[in-house]
This record gives C-alpha cells, structure tokens and sequence, in this order.
C-alpha cells in the first residue's frame, strides 16, 4: 500500500516536471512595464508616422517607406542623419529614428531635434532641425532651451511656444525668442494645462491654424494651498510645493490669453469674472479669427459653447448651451469640416451616449430650452444634426477623408467591449465599416484622411498592423506579431457577463483560471477593481485587457476575477453617473453581484476571496474590505481615496458636487467612519509623495484604525507618486503578490 | 490505543481547562501603560511629599501627616480645599490632592493651583493659592496665563518665572508680571531647555538662592533647518516648524542671562563666541553672586568649569578642566555642602565610573595638566577629594543630611543590577548603608536631610515604602504591597550572566520564559534589545524590570531575552565608551554572545529567533537582521536610527563625531548599505510625526529596500511622535505581537 502511494506521489512529481519542460513560467520582470524581460516578452511592434499619405516606418536604425505593396524603401539610416548633423559616432546627436516627422508633404525633409553642449558651459541647447534626406543638406534649425517644457510647434507657421520656469515663450521661424509673460511663478502660471487636466484638458497652448496667433491659458492659483510634499533625498528632508485644489475650498482662476507674434501684443478673451468657472476645449476657427471654448460652472451642470473674437478679445455669442441635473462633462474641441468651414463636428451625451453631431453656423436659429433625451436640456443657435446615434458610444473621432468627405470615428457599436473603426458620410450620415469588425483597433489617418493605420488586437490575434484605404476598405497587413507567450504556461482566460445589481443592465467580467486547472479543486481568489468613471477593465483585445499580475497571480494558484461595474466608462451617461453623489455605493453592489456569481462556481473557495485595486479601486477595495468584511479575507489598496473632501475640486465635485452641498453623500463614502468594521488583512500602499491621492487620504485613515482599534497594514513608496513605475513597479508587484501568498493562501 | 491517546488528549485539555480556571491571563491592556486595566493591575502605592521634615501622604480626596509611628492625621480634604477656594461641588476647582506642596516648613500652608475662566472670555488663568489648612483662610494668591509653559518658582523669594510664545516672563511674589525678552521666535528662544536636552539639561531657568537673580538660555537657532513635520490633522495636510539640528550641519547658538527681578535688567554672560560651544549645568553659589557652567567643545571631548559674576557677566576663572581622548560627558550641576559654602560636590567619570568629588574653593593651587585613570587629562585650580571610588558608579545624588553633615546618594556597589542608598560624610568618606541592602531603592529626603523615604521592588518584593532616620538608620514600613499578579498565570523570569564578546566583562540578562514552560519543547524566542548609551533593561527590581509585553508574548508561547550589551549605562565609561565612533558593532557582538547562550539551551528553538527594540533599540533590531540574516528570522524596529548623519549633533557626535571626520563610521553604521541584505520579516515602525529619530531614517531606509529590491514592512501612527502613548501604545503592541504570531510561530 505505502509503496503504492509513493509511487503515485512520483508519477505526479514527473508529469509536473514534463509540463515545467514543456513550458515555461513567467517572471514578474517578465510580465511588468518596468520589469527587465518585459519588453523582449511583448509581441513584435512596428512604429510608423505619416509624411503626408505616405506611410514611413520608423525604426531604431533608419526610415524607410512603405510602399503600396507592402514593400519597403529605405529612406536613410540613423548613422546617416548622424554624419548630417555633423556628429562623431562616439557622440552621435541621435540614438534612434523613433521619433523622426516629415514635416512637408511634397518634400523630402525630416525633422529632429537633438540637445547640444554650449561652449564650456554647462547649459544645454535643444535644436530642431530640417534636413533634406536626398541632399543630406539642413534647410533649417531653430535653437531654445534644453530646459523648455509643454513645446507646442505650429505646422503652419513653424512658431515654437514653450514653458520655462512657469512663463510662457514663442520662437518664431526665424529665430526670435519672446516672451509672452514675465510674471510666472507657483502661484502663476502661464501656457500649462489648467483645471487639473480634467475636461479633456492636455495642454495650455493653442495655435491658430495660421500659427501666428497663440491661445493660451493663465492660472491663478494662488488662493489654492500647496499640500505639503517632502522630499526625503535632500541632506535634510525639505518640502517643496505643491497646488491642490480640495474639493469644496477655493479653487484656482483662470483666463485666457491670444498673443500676437506679429505686434507681440496679448489680447484677453473676456470672460467676465472667472471665479468657480471652468474654461475647456480652446478651438480655433478655420480663418483664425475666432476662439470657441465650452465653458462650464463649478457646480458643472451647465455647459456653454462660447465664441470670442480673437483680434479684440469681445464675447461674441453663445452658439449651443446644455444642462444636465447631474453633471455635463464637454471632452472634447470643436472639429472643423476641411472642406466646408461653416461646420463642425462636436462631441455631446446629451442623446445619452457619446456621440457626433454637425453644427452649422451659417444655419441660425432662435434658441429654446429642449429637453434631452439624456434628461437634462439644451438650447441651439446653430443648426445641429445628429451624425451618428444609437445605444452604443463614439469613442475616438479620428479626422475626416476630405475626398470622400467622411468623418472617421472609432466606436463600440458591434459590441460594448469592442472598437470598431468606421467612416461616416456628412451629407447622410451612411456609415461604413472599415476594419474587420472584431477587436479592439485604433486607428491613424494620414494626411488627407485617405489612408489609414489600422493596429489592432482581439483574444486570438496579439497584434495585427494593417494599411487601409479608407475609400473602398482595402487593405494590406503590414505585421501580424507571433504570440511572444506560445512557450509559456499562459493560463485560461475568459469572458462573459453578468446581470447589474439593477437585474437589468450588463455587465462584463474577465476570469483568469489558475495555469493548470483542476475543476475539482477550490482556488483562492483575487477580484481587481478599478470601477471609476473614465476608464474600463474587460475589452475584446488581446487577452481581455488581461494585466501581467494576473498571469502571475494564476500562475502562483489563483483565480483572478475581474468585472466593470456601474459607473465605469464606454457605456453611456446613465450607466456612469447611477454613482452621482454617492460615489462606492452603486459600484459596490455591482461588484456583490460579481461576488455572488463567483460563489456559484464550484471552483471558487468562497472563504479566500481577496480584492485588489489602485486608486478609486483602492477606494473600491478599502470599502469593500469595511463594508462586507465576512467576504473578503484580505485586501491590498493602493493609493486609495479615503475620504473624497481630500481629492480635489475638478473631478471629486462632478461626482459628489461639494462637501458643503453633500454632506451625506461624503460621509457615507468617508472610510475613516468605517475603520473598526475592519476584520480581514487589509494593506495599503501609497506613493510617499502622491500629488493626486495625496498621503492625508490614507494617513487619516490608518489614525482612524488605530482609534478604533482595527489593524491595518501600510507601506509607502519615498519619492514615488500616484502609481509606481520602472523597477518599483516589480517591487510592488512583489509585495502585493506576496501579501496574498501569506494570508490568502 | 486509538482510545489510549484520546484519553491522554482530554486529560491534558482538563488539565489546562483547570490550569485557565485557577490563574487569570492577561490582556494587553492589563500589561501596558494607556491600557484601560493598567492601573487595577500595579501594585498598590502611596504618594508622599514633605512638609520640612514632615511626611504627608498626598492622596486623590485628602492629605494626611505621617507620624513617626505610622500613624496618619487627617491634615484636610479635597472638599475642605474646595470649600475654602469657593468653588462648588459642580465645577470644583480641584479633582485631587496629589499636587498639594506644603511650602513653609513651620506653617500649617498648602500650596494649590488651578485653572480659572476670566468673565465672558475664552481666557483661562492659572492661579497659584497658599492656604492655611488649619483655618481654611487664603494666606496668598498669584495669577498667570494658562498658557504659561516651564514654571520654575524660586521657594525662597516665591518669584515666578514662565515661558509663552518662546518669551520668558517673571511674575513677581507681589504680583508684578515683568517680561524678560521681547523677540522670541521659532528662530530665537528663551527660558526653554537647550541642546536638545543632552549634557544633564532639562530646563532653561535657574533662580539665584536668594530668589532675586535668573539665569536663563537664550537660544539662537535661526541658522538650524526645520525639519518638515506635517500636520495631518487639518482641513488640507499642513506644516509645523520643528527645528533639528543634524550631525556635521550648522548648530544653535546659546548664550545665558542673568535677570535682576529688582532692576528689570539682563546681563550676559562673557562667554565670548557660542558658535560650536555646550554651555551646561548652570549653578548658582549659595551666596546668589556667583554663575558655573560647564563649558564643552562642539568634539564634546574638553570640559571647563567657569566661574561668572551674576552681577556683571564676566568671566573670572575656569576652576577645573577635563579631557578625554573619546568623549567627557557632564551631567550634573555643582551642589554647594549647605554647612560650608567654600565646598561643593561634582560629579565626574574622570576614573572610570561615575563619582562624587568635592571641590574647596578656599584651597586655591596651580593646575598642572594630569592623567586620570579613564585615560584623559584634568587640570585642578582647587583642591579636589574623591568622596567615593571603586569599580561601581554613583547613579543619582539625593541630598545632604545638613545635622549629620553627610551627602546621600544611590550607587550599584553591592551589584550591578541594584541600586542603593548610602550616605557619605564629609569629612572622611565614610559609607554606610541605609537600606537593606537589596534590590532597587529610590530615595527622597526631608527638608534638612534627617529623614528619607524609601521606595524600594526587588524580585521578590513588588513594591515597599519606607520612612528612615538618615541618622541612624532606624526605619518604619508605610506600605507593602500585595502581588497585584497572584491570581494570574505569571510566566517564570529569571536573570544572569555571560561574558560579553571580550571574554572578560559580565552582562546581564533577563529570561522570560513561557507560561507553563515545559523544557522538552522548543520555543519561538525574542530578544528586547536597546542596546544604547544611557539606558539599561536588566536591574535587580520587580520582575527584574520585565516589561508588561514580554508577559504577555510569554503568555502566547515565546521566551523572551534581554541583554544589557556593553554601550549601556551604569557600568563605568570604559563599558560605554567602547562603542565610540563605530555605533552598533560593539553591541552586535555582544548581542550575538546572547545568541549563542541561547542556542545552547534546548528549549529555544533557533530557527524561530525574533528580535524587537525602539530608537536605539530599532537601530539594533534592523542592524541585527540586516548583519545576520540568517539567524533573526522576524524583527519589528521601532522608530529606528538608520543612519547618523540624520541624527542630532548633540548626541551623535559625542558617540559618531562629525560624518566629515569619520566618514567610515558613519558609512559601516548607515543600514541604507545594508538593505539589500534582508531575508527575514522586518517590521520598521515610527510615530509619523516623530520629533527625534526623524521619518527621514526609516523612508531613506524604505528607498533604499525598494532600490535593492528587498521588502521589508512598514507602518506608522500619524500624529504620534517617538513613542506611542496611551491606546495607541496598546495598539503598537497588538500589532508587534501579531507580526511575530503570523512569521515566528
């Protein structure tokens, strides 16, 4: 019997061993962005850019063309550009062709830009310069600072805005350097991306088509108090500053400016008082003779498209209003037609989804309160035709084919957790699709929108780069990536849906089996959340949208549950603001939902249910720990918000309006009142030095623990901010991993 | 047999079941000081002050005259002082009578104070009332802020002096508030104690014996840094100043005044430049004309005792110097024999250990540079007597019995571990005993010294007091104190000795072993460590000084191990000092002697060793897992030194000199190079706020884990600062306990 038994245990012990040399097991530096392997683990890439409807690959050695048959030209080589630029290969100017750009269309000039010693001194120097690649000759170069930020270049006019030491400055073609202001500071700041980079917000600099005016923002946020950041690398620890504009306190004012690089001079749109407003989408008219900018209320329930002159700086009219009793949230600028300058395309959920509609101006009207479909109301003074609609969203409008006179957009019309690439005819809004109808793709239009780059993934293709005429849909496959991963233990990922905690809607989840599953067996399991608006877990492109840890994490023995609850993004308005004013509650029953489909799996061990999550899932994850703390064993929150007073005004307000107007919906979502339900193990993990989820959150809440005598755990990252990066990534991985290992497992 | 063993089972269960009913277990909070049940669980006690040479026990609802008998007579009630303040039985201006001083030797006065609100106002004021107990009538009464920090109140002249908003301020006996400096700052401070407490200094006033002078620090620090403190407690996380001076960087600057209460006027004394300079130990002659201070180099390895006029500031002589090739270290102030005004008693560690000298002003000599015993030099301007000598130090001196002619004083000449008290007398160095010789006493004496309370544990007595004729010896017993424990299941503890890693000095240990010990089991084992200067843990008192968590995780299953490693107190410089500019290497070895002790011992498992200490002790505990990985499996570092350079001046100069002048010892000393070395668990925990062992050590060290890429854990209490007090004291431990309950068992 015993020999029996022994022999058994070795039969076992040899197959594991054939399956160990049959495939092989990830590292985390193999499956992590930071991680040393991680890159030489990722499917094969091709970069590329446009030099007007010709495709160029740009690759770390050289350029070259790709021709309409797939085939390739070489352009010029790095050692090439190297000996133009009059550099040693000891010290060569340029390491890489990645980032070349074919400024002109009809000519052969690349564009670099390269920092360059001056004399004996220690400054650096940036210099953007042209080159003839057929001559090898320079036709240009423009020099600025090697500390300048924010660079900002017009197509048009090859004028060059940038921010240095808060203080904006314009270069212009020829050469001269000036600046737009003088009295940038902390408290002052000029040309940068203000309201905390919410409403679609990226930047602070805009040129006119004809790249001689410049749009720019002014922000006054010296009412704001710095939170109090430490360096801990200096000799002795010091701080430094750092603007954060809680919820419900004074918030920052802004204005804008247009600066003249003709007479030097600034013209301010006037906006009247700024105070508690929201200016966002800065346009420009295709003539250059106006501003448009969609300005919006703190209370952020009423949006106005506004249209300034931008010689003297007069508000002219308000073009389209629109209101919702929750919030309205504009993300998006006005796009010109090409051909037909008395038209634009916005962006608006007013119909409930996202979606495009084609403002005329030369179309005008008197304007009344409409309701909208969405619930809220909106006033026109412009013609306005709906493009596109449906019960699906627009996700990316991507430019128009002015030949055919479509506009390009990316949607999930197929299916919520797809992109799909798709034109749509102006004059009758017939659209067509342009991809293959699966996946996930994003999409690249070349010049005149006649051709497109078209990347693409889905559950069985890793990467597919694919060259389409947008005319007819033709297209050539430029790269089909190997499956990096064919030798590797991968294990069973899945996905499917689940009924909302509403009985109604749904909702998708991905699952990520333990490698070598056994339906026999009961596995611990880790649910990641994020469950915040503006973003989303479960896609249709390569693997689900699977993270590294997971793979990780199922192949140390666990099952890895991931579901997009309510109040997450690509699904419509009434499906994202169900959280309004009650932010976590929505989210969480939702995520019951999940757990109570996981708990109908015979496989699951329902008494080791873990949850993981990184900022609002950091949030998800404390409150599900203290909300439901006989379900969840152990919890690891990383950079959660603990009590939403301490975010900031910009994005907390949208969802929770002020402390002040919701005093119920901030205490019910205050963790720190929830801190003796905690039972499990629960860590959290912060950056020591998180602008964003700044280190109040989770230092009041621990105070709040050991008042009510509950014992969490914590660790901090020095130096690191919102999300760890490079090698701490691993580390964090490491730690997260492991403290599932010891108290999970 | 199946039936055999579950019978064995119940009997041992039975036997435990019975073990459980007959003795209690403690809980944390029976164990820890800010436990709810701490107080219930100490010995019963008596608080005492004196009347002259009356005893009076000092109690919540009373005080009472100890007679020579034993015998107590009401004196007054709490009610009765009440009454005679008027206030009334609602808001009483007293809750207690353990305050209660009894200022005049032939007077039946007791001295009170309490808080008053003033009118309509948010003010409070302080008052200090003198009563007549015996007919109830206020015989004096003086007010003062109730903000009013560091009294200091001169018994002869009733002067008061006071602290508010870094100022200092006298309140004279007939009510004259007069202020003494006008630009205290954070930047410049009066009356506080300087040089961050070291060198014996624990306050910043020193009133003349006539009552009429104060001397008093005047600190600039202006040139010191701030370390960055943040305050998580307000609305948005903010800053509060907290000036630290660290080792090699720029030092405060002290310099003394002398105010006359009777001319309003300041003079300084002529120390010349404080830059770099210890001003310590001020003493007044007793004819209130003269100023000494013991004057120390920034190298802290050059002692001056200097001689001002009160009257003019100017300095008259240096009447004694010491050197010492490592370090001299005075701790305290000249006392003047209160029979002869020409002879004081100094202490010094010039031979070795720490004794008393007495110094005769009326014998004048020319010094001549001499070696003492402890391998330093002294120059003596006046004749000098040792008082007492031999290979055991003089802890504390308690007083002169004025009639006898004696100076009273604690030592550890019987051993080591205990502390007893003795007098001397003058005139010939004559020792004698006044206790019983055992264990560890404390001693208080009357108003002329004829009298001494006794408050004495040793192993085996928890708590006796005793009332003693100084003259004779003759003593009465006030109190002894039942086992407050002898219902509970108190776990075995033991002390003893092993050589350190010199294989000549004796160290002592403390053993705790676990609650029903049974020696052919192995067990989990933790070493207490603190391991530096000025500290011991292993004293021959109650439970040889066991600390009320080492009960309890003896209670959970552990031995406990402590060891007083050379570095520590109380055994002569030469102990001590061997540590000098290489901190942690001498201790480690000796700590690992402990080691091997304790791997010799059956009982100890050592592949479960655990190590736990604070500050120093932290500093310990990380170097220890850090140094020998492989023999610590868990530790938990408390508010831990990780590196020097961070570390006050004051302090870690004496024992590192400057990093610039001992770059090695601060380089093999910094744990930061030693992170990559950790196998173990390691806990690092600090208060966040801590004033003292800044965060910068633990997050620098956090760094520098990350950077090598090992993981240690981490927590910290926010808004607590080098040690947790109160609850949280008893959260910290819960914590520390589970730490080892999940690793090390």
């Amino acid at each position: 019997m015993m020999k029996k038994i022994n022999c058994l245990i070795f039969l076992s012990f040899l197959a594991s061993l054939i399956m160990a040399q049959g495939k092989k097991s990830f590292t985390l530096d193999d499956l992590l962005t930071g991680g040393c392997t991680y890159f030489q683990m990722q499917p094969q890439n091709m970069y590329t850019t446009w030099w007007g409807n010709r495709c160029v690959e740009t690759d770390i050695d050289g350029c070259c063309l790709i021709n309409p048959d797939g085939s390739k030209t070489p352009l010029f080589t790095l050692s090439d550009l190297n000996k133009w630029l009059g550099s040693t290969p000891a010290s060569p100017a340029l390491r890489s062709c990645y980032d070349m750009e074919f400024p002109d269309d009809g000519q052969p000039i690349v564009a670099v830009t390269f920092t360059r010693k001056e004399g004996n001194t220690e400054d650096q120097t940036s210099i953007y310069t042209t080159i003839n690649f057929k001559t090898g000759e320079k036709t240009g170069e423009q020099s600025y600072p090697a500390d300048a930020t924010l660079l900002d270049r017009s197509a048009s006019s090859n004028n060059l805005a940038y921010v240095k030491g808060h203080n904006l400055y314009v270069i212009t073609d020829d050469g001269k350097n000036i600046p737009v202001s003088a009295d940038g500071s902390n408290d002052i700041v000029y040309g940068e991306a203000v309201h905390r980079n919410e409403f679609g917000i990226t930047k602070g600099t805009f040129w006119s088509p004809d790249g001689r005016l410049l749009a720019f923002y002014r922000m006054d946020q010296s009412m704001v108090p710095d939170y109090p950041q430490v360096d801990i690398s200096t000799r002795i620890a010091s701080t430094y500053p750092c603007k954060y504009p809680m919820a419900g306190e004074a918030i920052h004012k802004v204005t804008v400016g247009v600066f003249n690089t003709a007479t030097g001079q600034t013209v301010w749109l006037q906006t009247d008082d700024p105070t508690d407003r929201y200016f966002t989408n800065i346009s420009w008219s295709p003539d250059s003779r106006k501003v448009y900018m969609i300005e919006l209320n703190r209370d952020q329930n009423h949006a106005e498209l506004v249209c300034y002159d931008a010689a003297s700086g007069q508000r002219e009219e308000v073009l389209y209003e629109e209101t919702h009793p929750k919030y309205v949230e504009p993300l998006h600028g006005l796009q010109f037609l090409p051909w037909d300058s008395s038209k634009f395309i916005y962006q608006s959920q007013r119909d409930g989804y996202n979606h495009l509609y084609l403002f005329d101006l030369s179309s005008r009207q008197t304007a009344t309160e409409q309701p909208t479909k969405a619930g809220g109301t909106c006033r026109e003074r412009v013609t306005v035709t709906p493009l596109t609609s449906g019960e699906w969203v627009v996700k990316e409008m991507l430019g128009f084919d002015t030949r055919e006179k479509t506009v390009l957009y990316c949607s999930n019309e197929i299916h919520p957790l797809q992109s799909n690439i798709y034109k749509v005819r102006v004059k009758d809004g017939r659209r067509t699709l342009l991809d293959n109808g699966e996946g996930v793709h994003y999409g690249s239009l070349s010049g005149d929108g006649s051709r497109l780059l078209d990347r693409f993934s889905s559950p069985t293709v890793v990467r597919s780069i694919n060259l389409t005429e947008t005319k007819n849909g033709r297209t050539r496959n430029l790269l089909t990536a190997d499956d990096p991963w064919k030798d590797y233990n991968v294990p069973e990922i899945t996905c499917g849906s689940i009924k909302a905690a509403d009985g109604a809607t749904d909702l998708y989840y991905r699952m990520v089996k333990p490698v070598d599953f056994d339906p026999n067996r009961k596995y611990p399991t880790v649910i990641y959340v994020y469950g915040g608006p503006h973003a989303h877990n479960v896609e249709a492109s390569r693997n689900y949208l699977t993270r590294g840890w997971e793979i990780y994490m199922a192949q140390k023995g666990y099952l890895l549950f991931i579901l997009d609850n309510r109040g997450s993004e690509h699904r419509g308005l009434a499906f994202e603001n169900v959280t309004f004013r009650h932010l976590g509650v929505e989210e969480m029953k939702d995520q019951m939902e999940g757990v109570k489909f996981l708990k109908s799996l015979p496989y699951v061990d329902t008494d080791r249910i873990g949850v993981h999550g990184w900022s609002f899932g950091g949030f998800m994850t404390t409150n599900l720990m203290l909300t439901y703390p006989d379900v969840f064993k152990v919890g690891v929150a990383g950079g959660p918000v603990i009590d939403w007073q301490y975010y900031e005004a910009m994005y907390g307000e949208r969802y929770m309006d002020t402390p002040q107007d919701n005093a119920e919906g901030y205490k019910g979502s205050n963790l720190r009142l929830k801190a003796g339900n905690l039972k499990g193990r629960l860590q959290v993990i912060i950056g020591y030095n998180d602008p964003v989820c700044v280190p109040q959150h989770s230092l009041s809440f621990l105070r709040a623990c050991i008042d009510a005598g509950t014992q969490p755990d914590f660790f901090v990252y020095p130096g690191d901010e919102h999300n760890m990066m490079g090698t701490d990534r691993v580390h964090l991985h490491e730690r997260i991993t492991q403290y599932f290992e010891d108290y999970l497992k």
